[in-house]
């Protein structure tokens, strides 16, 4: 491990290849519940765990995320979870930590902390214990000595920068990602101004992850290198976007769209979209290029494919998928053989086979959201009086 | 395993729920190599099979189907695969039943051993050298005391029969399931006379799996159903779909769409498609209930959720899913909590976010194939010049 | 006048292209009322019918239809429809009668006498009523001379045989065209039977109009033409379909989809799907070729284009249209002149700009409709509660 | 005549409501040709012309303008186009005049000469040239008494200007209207330095006309609107869109769509599109409201009727068609009288019946244009030879 090069030192030689979502991909395996989207299945089922981290390995990726998303001890308790009442936050990250290490050796990875905004800045009740949830889940990424930070999926930067301050106290490389799109985050501050606040308060990289698709991601990221490059901020660009189309979601990106979460099948990305979308990152200048909601490891593969020539080296998973639908030579059917290449692939727009389906969905449009009652923490469910009460609300709007 | 009750009275009592797609999957996940579509992997990575079978187990399949799809010696051979030299169909067959009965052991499930069409037949060697392929995959089935056998992927009843008739030997139950839609196999006998032959022929469970979505080949179904009742035959039936949308494929199903198989992902069906699956399924009469390509194991789980009741259990795997979207109750944002509940995703028509799509394809449209000279099987991959006298073909077509 | 070739020669010797739909076009231009849909333009505005005439005769029309549909006593009354009170039955119809030949006399045209389905018959008043209805408008026909008669626009097979047994007393050729699709009349009478019972009855020409799109009505002719071979029964064919697309309709063709009559517009059939049109026609033996609502002059000249070499000749309407888009070479953006060719626009699919419009509709499926109460002729318009009632049936339907 | 209230009183007053787009109208009626798109059906069949007009009185127009579109002499002569044979500009010009005048005398009916863009613009021969072309029509429209001159479709701002000049001469108020979206003009002027330029040069109402839908012109007025604002300039508001959905169309407009001008049906705006048109209009301050290219008498009248309660007048062929369908009160099939209401054709969002065309199209992108070698005029039509070299840039672009 000591001769492992380091986060930094890679984006500065090259690109590194992030992994994709965990929690959507788990889902759809058994292991996370929709909803409240929490990773005690890094205890309850360890294995499914560490299958994941080995297919995104073996698929190119660099980075090994520990699995502690949304594991921070307000949110295992919110809105009835049941979490909180069979295990702590200390137990989820730490067993995520010793996971994502354990794949990490298999090759030269790098295991990295996760952060994520929390229910209790979303509630209002500020900064100091706002951080003391964050200090939480760094100390265990700490004691294990994780390779770098991530402090990922925020909607807001004012929460963003505390989560900074806190990650810069451990004195690992620091990564700072938030979940908004080219309109900028849920108090209505520009895309670019955020990845300006990002940099100036510290972070070592900055970027974008989850809620919007990969080429609205790529927009906001432009934005936000304009506004660097007008400040004179040097830092490193990190995009982890959606696997799923969202040309028509609105501030609040997929979350908003009538889809979410369970009938996104439809707008989910192909390799080709993927290969598309390195190559657009890398021509941007962006270095760490990764997935987040709805990355499979074949979306993560297509990336390392297309990034081969830049980064020298073809994944391992590619022993079982040549570049362009090369496999395709030995299909049994004469016209599918004839489908092998580029061109082929490259212009394809599929279809749906939903005649009654439109191609775009009117978002919910909730728009900026800040300190709005209702998105206060709860440890109790949502009852059905509540959801009527909502469902009112979403009429008017 | 010997207090196990059996398929067959299984099927009397209820519903059994088969397991989904193995190479879709795998592929995806990247260990199985699209385009020969063969099942090396249950050798080179047994940890990435078992785990899948589980992960079917958890969402309520009661059948473990041993992962030995196309794992005939002729088609490991077929167009430079190289499978065959490293590997044997006695190898990879064996490892795929012990694999299959590990994770069958940590619930009720049965193993089943399946063969496929093969090579050797469409390249028009004859009923003897035909059989010896299949007798070979059989023999390992029967040390490996497998609890059934399937014959499935089948677009020839002629082959198909020949199948059966392998099987019958081996003293267990026999499933025979095609590959074909409403207009009948590919030698153009219908879907009704196909079902009746592979009764006729001994088959317990006749149906289909494969090239057409849930809804089509409830369609395919309904007229093998009707067939069989003319003919006074009692056969259980048998129906393991694509989880791809099909409304617009030809006689030859996804595999003549020009999205095959590398742009699918907007066809996905999501779990709410397949509740209404299951319910139709169940209301035909079909009694063994499954998936094929791309049903994941989020699939199966709506299958068993939609039928939990007639079932009197829901699987394992529900603790992470609660029925009709209940676990959004939990979510952070208040306008996702008002979507948990049957009739929001019941109404959705969701949209795929790429306008620049079509609703539906055209497909190649190849037809009707018997005894074509390009379909012979050959050792060597194909060329770049075959390929571009296909590309002429298929324009003319 | 008396030098003019008659209907049937015209039939035996070529193709006789008829002239578009009447409510439609003339709703648009100002002088229809959508709802009641009755021709006392004919009386109110003789100029702007005479130029619909006119301008279906330039673009290639054989035959001018007087526009008395719907113009019998009955349904000039029906449902607050207040032309009754101003016009007569008799008035309408000599005022359309002389119109026509007025225009006829242009050109080398025929005219025609129109009938269509009645509120008698649909409020079960039986046939000695609803025969009345007829006479009456024939009588005025006859008086003016009128070349032929067509009984169109009939959803039943029986009150068309109650028309054509009017129609024959006159001793002209007598054209009977049902408005149904594949599926057959609204009692459940099959296309092919339909077919047969109008050549039974003695109708010279037999076929469709109106409900269904071009291509939804060839294959409707096909079922009739079949039919009419198995019997032995030597009559012509007529096409009148819809100009809009209507893949998606159920039994009862257009009315039934969501988008009738005011939301039709992304379903307006190009000229290209004219062409189309015209060639299937003409393959499968229709020689009366025509167009029903939505058909506006350029479609009809499309069909005369198509069709210029089978009859010989292209309408003087082409003097403004070079065939395949020849006249684009004049453009002033040169991508445009590229655009000048058959190529090009036959292989155009052509965009709705539409992207939160689904490409089909669930029709409202109503089904066949016999003898039900709430098809009863009223005198009086529809009352706001009983619209209220009907939105109730159709949520339960 | 003496009576009537000028044009810029009846804006100060209230809403002008201009007519609907002859060419296309035309085009389809059979008495123009798409390509050149020249107006000697004023001369060959007058009472096509006379009709158009009428029907767009009686759908509540206030305006008839003559239709003198392309009608300059170089036009005439252009690529091949064979009128200036036959006639000359003044010859088209002069009957237009007079078949305008003796429409609106019909009614209160206000008629406007039409200049629009030159090839002598765009083959770059100078100011000077270019106005003596506006001068030969402006001359016929003077010696006419029109009430006003429209200045319209002019691509280049810089020729708008060399128009403007020329009107003001005639001492008549001054309607000037580019035909761009809110990317500006084709040498790259900004929508609101075009609006600017256009007020500064003189013109009493400035604004948009032809190439993009109603929604997107509003977009481009808003912004010419803030331009106009800032400067402080007082003038009014003029629009005339296509009646064609193009939210997919880039610089140019529909002309670059590739269903332009052919396949543009699925694109067509409904009268309900245009109830939402004259609203936001109005709004906005627009009050000079009328169409172009699509727009039928239909699509005025729903403006009209949208307006009706600002105005204080139904326009006369209302008494066609209730507003908000009210007229399907009447129609015989009871589901059909439940869609007689507001709320049913407001939220409607029409299918196309069209499964395999996509909702969006690329445009050709040409982009900005000028002092490019193609365009320039020629009096020979375009040669194969040129139109296969056409289609290779195309290709490459």
């Amino acid at each position: 491990m000591a001769t492992k090069k380091g986060l930094l030192q890679r984006l500065d030689e090259g690109v590194v290849i992030g992994d994709g979502g965990f929690v959507f991909a788990l889902e759809k395996r058994g292991y996370v519940k929709a909803g409240p989207w929490t990773p005690e299945a890094t205890i309850e089922h360890p294995e499914a765990v560490r299958q994941l981290h080995r297919e995104f390995l073996r698929a190119g990726a660099d980075v090994m995320q520990a699995f502690t998303f949304y594991a921070s001890d307000d949110k295992l308790a919110n809105r009835g979870n049941e979490s909180s009442k069979k295990y702590t936050c200390r137990g989820i990250n730490d067993a995520a930590c010793r996971l994502a290490r354990e794949v990490a050796e298999e090759g030269d990875g790098l295991v990295a902390g996760g952060l994520s905004q929390t229910p209790t800045y979303l509630s209002g009740l500020g900064k100091e214990k706002t951080q003391r949830e964050f200090q939480n889940q760094v100390d265990v990424f700490v004691q294990n000595k994780v390779d770098f930070l991530i402090a990922e999926y925020f909607e807001h930067v004012e929460e963003m920068e505390w989560a900074i301050e806190v990650c810069l106290n451990s004195g690992l490389p620091v990564v700072a990602s938030m979940c908004i799109g080219p309109e900028g985050d849920l108090h209505g501050i520009s895309a670019g101004e955020c990845g300006v606040r990002m940099a100036k308060a510290g972070a070592h990289v900055v970027g974008i992850n989850c809620h919007f698709d990969p080429f609205v991601t790529v927009q906001g990221l432009r934005l936000m290198k304009a506004a660097l490059d007008r400040e004179g901020l040097k830092v490193h660009l990190i995009a982890q976007p959606l696997a799923f189309h969202t040309p028509d979601a609105g501030k609040q990106g997929f979350i908003d769209l009538p889809e979410f979460p369970f009938g996104l099948e439809p707008r989910i990305c192909t390799r080709w979209d993927m290969h598309k979308y390195a190559r657009e990152c890398y021509d941007l200048g962006v270095r760490y290029i990764g997935g987040c909601c709805g990355f499979e490891p074949y979306h993560i593969r297509a990336v390392a494919e297309e990034l081969a020539k830049e980064r020298g080296t073809f994944p391992k998973g590619c022993e079982k998928h040549e570049p362009w639908a090369g496999g395709l030579k030995m299909h049994t059917k004469p016209w599918v053989r004839a489908r092998a290449g580029r061109e082929y692939w490259e212009n394809l727009r599929p279809s749906s086979g939903r005649p009654y389906s439109a191609a775009m969905s009117k978002p919910d449009n909730w728009g900026v959201t800040a300190g709005d009652d209702i998105l206060k923490q709860k440890t109790a469910s949502t009852t059905e009086d509540e959801i009527k009460i909502l469902k009112t609300k979403k009429t008017k709007a």
